[in-house]
């Protein structure tokens, strides 16, 4: 198998467990979180910056690669790892979620999707072997299974469908998939009802999934429900395989998925609200925008060792943003990314060192005052 | 004195010369070319992306820093160097040209100029003492006496007032200025007068400043007349001192300057033009983001040794303009400083091995084919 996951440790009060994701660009620790580099590029962020602050993989956007520039050209480039320079991992979305939330007016059929780009309206149609098959030009690690996302809220009818649906596309991705040097993973849906979560998450583990997503969550529904969800599903997946919870990125919702036995997370928040310039700290967000920092030389977080923090004060990086110097926004996205790989860095230690519950205990007091 | 030129080198042939500049934050070979910091960054760029590709000096703009964050609060924060965490030299402009060509409604008098911010409309007052006494609050190693720059064209009437006036407030300016590690500069004006440009140089070579700059040259007029211009102007200046010509960063102009015994250049030119997709190359320029370059995998310039060139090639860095990403113009913006600092140094040594003809010769040819 291309991509295998390594138990190193699991926690004995919870489901937590520290990893090593093995895959053909390199072995990760896990639990990891991915940087988002939707069109072939983290906003804001060189692959070397990425690498200094010990970035594993990253995840590209299949719907948006598909159509621009085109997953030929970036075949005909030499793949996506040599097109971006990147060449450590790389996890790409199926297209599933982009089609459902971006694409316009979107026919859904047994077939597969069809629908009009947010660019240009053009017409387009993605199936389970057109996504896989996409994947397979743009020569990513781990590819993933094309779905359709329920959203929240749904009926029960509604989510059931569409989750018997999603199982029949990733058996057809299965069939479809051929690069030995790639995993494919499956995507357990099942909107917010269990008795779904446990029939999609018996299907797909009986397809045999060199790795398993829980998709569907941090869709609108209340965190609590999340966390519910995850607590039901993620025991129904074999342990020897990875785990990957699909778009969630804040610190309290990485430690709650952590603890539930999740290895892979990813989501653009990080880099999305640093390039509004609000930043994570130890202490909870801060605003660097706000007049309140126009006078503070102090670092964005004292405790932060990034090159943001390194090197430059609030008042620069205020200065930076009030006036639209680009600058600013990335020293913000490098400590943001930086805060919540080192994040990943400081739960996985805990969980060796067997005080993952004080860990988590400890930080939410200081993150929520 | 804080800032000193040490001449190496000579053209046996023409007036070009290699040198050192001397300042209080490091010693930089000339001629040089001074990146644009405008905003106390050079748009896009770190300070360690500036240094890996060589830079010395930068420049940045005292009415932008005036206006915002202020200079007091530079002041505060230490200075302007430790403000932008950049060691290396700083050469601050006097925020005459701004003042005249981007603030609103100014009203001249003897005294100094009242404006309208441009960003805001409040409204403000520079004068010769006001705009050394921000310079020194910066604390950059080389600042600007405050001068009109004589548009183009201009009524010799006129030119000869504004160029005695600036004259005038070239003396107000050493008067003002206390800061033994600071270098005032001043700057001869002239329209394109060569009466009068004598008349400049001589009366402020008479007050003996540590440099001197060319002023109100690339404000419009024909590259014959800026040539003609700095042909009868640059002998006037002391050959002990450096000089500076302010607002010219092409490469033909570069190559014709250095030709006529200039030393120092700054221009948002490379960097601006950068941020639109342009880069210069060894055979001229090149649009990135043209249809032509959709499948082009070679590096910008294969004779270009940059990080961008190293690593990337024309296809991925017109993707990322066309997806409006911001590393791809966090890649061109370093090909093209690269590109002007490697041109920079070329060009001294040329001069150091007595071929700086030949080597003009064949740049040009090759750039204008
Ligand atoms: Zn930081
Ligand atoms: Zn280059």
């Amino acid at each position: 198998m291309s991509v295998t996951y390594e138990l190193v440790k699991k926690c004995s009060k919870t489901g937590a467990r520290a990893g090593r994701l093995h895959t053909p660009h390199g072995t990760f620790d896990t639990p990891i979180f991915m940087p988002v580099g939707t069109q072939a590029t983290v906003k804001a962020m060189s692959p070397d910056e990425l690498k200094d602050m010990g970035a594993g993989i990253i995840l590209s956007n299949t719907y948006h690669l598909y159509l621009r520039p085109g997953h030929e050209l970036v075949a005909e480039a030499g793949g996506l790892h040599k097109f971006m320079n990147w060449d450590r991992g790389i996890l790409t979305d199926s297209g599933g979620f982009q089609v459902f939330s971006l694409g316009a007016l979107r026919k859904i059929t047994e077939e597969g999707v069809t629908f009009r780009s947010h660019i240009d309206g053009s017409k387009h149609f993605l199936s389970p072997e057109k996504a896989t098959k996409v994947q397979m030009a743009l020569g990513s690690d781990i590819i993933m299974a094309f779905d359709e996302c329920v959203p929240f809220p749904a009926e029960h009818d509604y989510a059931r469908k569409s989750t018997e649906r999603t199982t029949r596309w990733a058996e057809r991705c299965r069939q479809t998939h051929t690069r030995a040097d790639q995993a494919l993973f499956g995507i357990v849906q099942g909107g917010m009802y269990k008795d779904l979560r446990t029939m999609s998450a018996n299907d797909l583990v009986s397809l045999d999934f060199p790795g398993y997503a829980v998709g569907g969550l941090s869709v609108g529904e209340p965190k609590t429900l999340m966390y519910e969800m995850l607590e039901h599903t993620v025991p129904l997946l074999p342990e020897r395989k990875p785990r990957y919870l699909m778009g969630v990125g804040t610190p309290d919702c990485l430690v709650e998925g952590v603890m539930h036995g999740i290895d892979m997370f990813d989501c653009v928040f990080p880099t999305r609200v640093a390039r509004n310039g609000t930043v994570m700290t130890n202490w909870g967000r801060l605003v660097v925008k706000n007049a309140e920092y126009a006078r503070d030389f102090r670092p964005l977080d004292d405790k932060c060792s990034c090159y943001a923090c390194r090197n430059f004060s609030r008042a620069y990086i205020r200065h930076l943003f009030k006036t639209d110097e680009i600058f600013g926004l990335r020293l913000t996205t490098i400590h943001n990314l930086h805060f919540l790989l080192n994040f990943m860095s400081k739960m996985r230690t805990a969980i060796i060192e067997e005080r993952f519950l004080d860990f988590r205990q400890e930080f939410l007091a200081q993150y929520n005052r």
